[in-house]
């Protein structure tokens, strides 16, 4: 995806003599070139400036050749696409987030002077007074806005929708039928650690949240947005409370979740899974269409469509409870001898 | 329960014809016999519709007598205790839904026109200008609202209760000297998720919140209002940061919970009991007085009273710590050996 | 800790004989001494009162020879320090909220009555219209407070940070550059419960939250006061959505948490120390610098540091691994068999 307009100000183009420079990095290639904006390293377009941080140089698809520059370190330079501009810099995705900040500016809550724009709100929209509408926000037929509710500039809800109280929504496209119960944040910035020169910084966030038609979101429930590309959540799933759906995640239709989900980063989950109450998911795990994952189960890999699984680390659930039920036996038989 | 007018507007009376017009049902009886509200099959009163989706015929109790009308399956119709009319259909709980939506319509937050409503609100309550009261709602001696705090239409708070920043409450009747801090929700609609002709669909939650005298709900946690019944904190039951209250459990007096406690749907909880961190409790499971569970738990049966337990799936924590010390024993000689 | 008076009122002084009457308590010793505030019985200052309520008679440094007096019970009054009073009552704890009442007012919400107090808060800096800041409140250049966002009364903010929408803060000093996500809880009273007369009661709260340089609180988390002293996080400390941090809980710099953890009071947490997703660490315990904790690890006692620990009872990473791999062979070979 490319950074989206209706949620980022576009502040370039700018040379990348000038983005080397706010970066601290040493340009190598032709500095007058101008890029137009960022993108993540294996599809970045046309004037988009990306960043390579792997411990191996890179490969044939990890670098788009379309991309105009890339920030890498000293070591693999050289491995980059013929046409990409090497930005040399020992902390790659930190001095790319520098010369991100003169490309692309995100459109905070401040960006919003005018409370509502009433034109691209429809006349049978419910909007509470004390809720907060942002510049270029879009609000469809019937849809209800319940107080203090926060919609940051640029935020598209579709028609039928209820949005609940103290609610804030940003950097988000929402479809019809979508309930969001109070105290949900949905499109804030995932949780993206870089090193800095000193200490841990926060690595910056361009992508956004889509709820499709019908998905309902619990009290007080998180789904972040994007890195890049945007976190995904399908027809009719439903979100109980408290669960934290976390950046780049994509997950099907019918998908339920109960309480204290806890979906890492980048994890896909097919059409129909099940989870029970705090269920983990650790990061880039995919989970098959139709499986089940029992309550309290903490998953670090692959679960193929339709098993059940549980326990930490998850296991096909008979594995599970046979081991619960053989460790018992051997610790009360265990006992009676002693 | 029967529906409570201060949280649900009645729209009725409706002709039973109408409504299974409305469902997609086929009416068995007197189409022209009058409805005027929903309830729970097992406790249906006079005038009410229900609906049944068990998996056996009706046993029973399953099924009020009282009940005007029942939503079932062509199945189980003939299985309906006599004048009670069969609505059938093969979605019997979203038929159900439909033909609520023609009796009693939700207050949600637009239904407040006015921010308050003084003769309600005693004078000694301290509310901020930002916090928002629903229309109907009532607050007592020495209660302080905080700012952006959204109370909605017709909820009953007692005297000298803290009402935190953000916070948000609907559907709730809140007794004496309790404290909501910030960002908990409460009364929002519980999880429960029902098949739908085109996929997962929200079970609408008719219930209430009863916070009794002294209760403290930590900072952004959830109680969610009962499906038909009420959801019910006993006096002087203080509750943690961030946890998850389901619909209809019902705690008793002086329970303690802490951090990320998860009671799932129709809990029972005893009087004193003490939840560790983090411990789920899976639905119905019902937990004695007095009894306490470990940090981490995740209990998926009953806990008689006075009793210890721990693990997933919980037992008695002597039996868990057990199994610990010997399995970390036979895995610890049997490193040795190798 | 002093009480800071920035967060709380001081009412008195008040002779040790009127704090006996508001507490029920005896006051041994001379009653026409003044006490002007409250204090942790190990640390209380000249004119602090305090509480002790340990099961054994307070040893050499359990009670502070400064505090003025010291509430304790019957049995142990005898052997506190020479010059401080005694307190008698069986419920010392409570007693001592009791006096405190009259010694300190939490300055609440209602404390304020001028939304913004202009000549604290920067030029430069951006608070949206609907957002609340309290009386006393300061805000430093450049800083961003999204609308519905609620700063309390005396809250120190600094430069450069960014306070997201529905936030609250109250209680809490804030260095620069620090990232509050929507919907986090900073500064809200801790889990403290008492037994009181009549049942469990909350514990008052009289620290403060203090986040330095360069910290992050993701969506939905929440920072507890300390309970007398304060609750800190170090610089470039990272925190995930949904997380909980106790009263007391003091963690170093660069420390990464990810969603659901669950640090409970007094915890000390070293520098560099990562933590997997839902980890929980139980009271009183202490992180070593560089140590990495496993996700879904429920943490009971000292990891040393540097190292990776990870299960429910959390121990070395090795030693996790080891047993959960034994278990399965066991059972996997006991199936062959049967």
């Amino acid at each position: 995806m490319a950074v989206d307009p209706r949620f980022f100000r576009f502040l370039g183009p700018v040379a990348l003599g000038d983005l080397a420079a706010v970066s601290d990095a040493e340009c190598r290639g032709d500095g007058t070139r101008e890029a137009t904006s960022v993108g993540p390293a294996g599809n970045a377009r046309a004037g988009e400036v990306c960043y390579y941080d792997g411990k191996k140089p890179p490969a044939e698809d990890d670098v788009s050749k379309a991309a105009i520059a890339c920030f890498i370190s000293a070591a693999f330079a050289n491995a980059l696409p013929e046409g990409v501009a090497a930005l040399v810099s020992e902390l790659p995705r930190h001095a790319h987030a520098m010369a991100a900040r003169k490309l692309v500016q995100f459109r905070d809550w401040g960006d919003t002077e005018r409370p509502h724009t009433p034109t691209n709100i429809h006349a049978s929209a419910r909007i509470a007074a004390t809720a907060h509408v942002g510049e270029g926000a879009a609000i469809g037929e019937r849809t209800v806005i319940a107080p203090n509710a926060v919609i940051g500039p640029g935020v598209q809800i579709g028609k039928d929708c209820v949005i609940g109280a103290n609610v804030s929504i940003q950097c988000a496209l929402i479809g019809n039928g979508v309930k969001v119960y109070s105290g949900a944040r949905i499109g804030e910035a995932g949780f993206g650690v870089m090193p800095g020169p000193s200490g841990a910084q926060d690595a910056p966030q361009y992508g956004r949240v889509i709820l499709q038609d019908g998905v309902t979101i619990g009290a007080n429930s998180c789904v972040d947005r994007g890195a890049f590309d945007d976190t995904i959540l399908g027809e009719n799933t439903k979100i109980d409370n408290l669960c934290q759906i976390a950046h780049n995640v994509v997950a099907g239709r019918n998908v339920l979740m109960a309480s204290f989900a806890g979906i890492s980063g980048s994890v896909t989950i097919g059409d129909g899974v099940q989870l029970g109450g705090r269920v983990g998911i650790a990061d880039h795990v995919t989970i098959g269409d139709g499986a089940s994952i029992a309550a309290s189960a903490g998953v670090f890999r692959e679960i193929p469509a339709g098993q059940t699984w549980g326990g930490v680390p998850a296991r096909p659930i008979k594995e599970w409870m046979r081991e619960i039920a053989w460790l018992h036996k051997q610790t009360s038989s265990k006992r009676r001898k002693d």
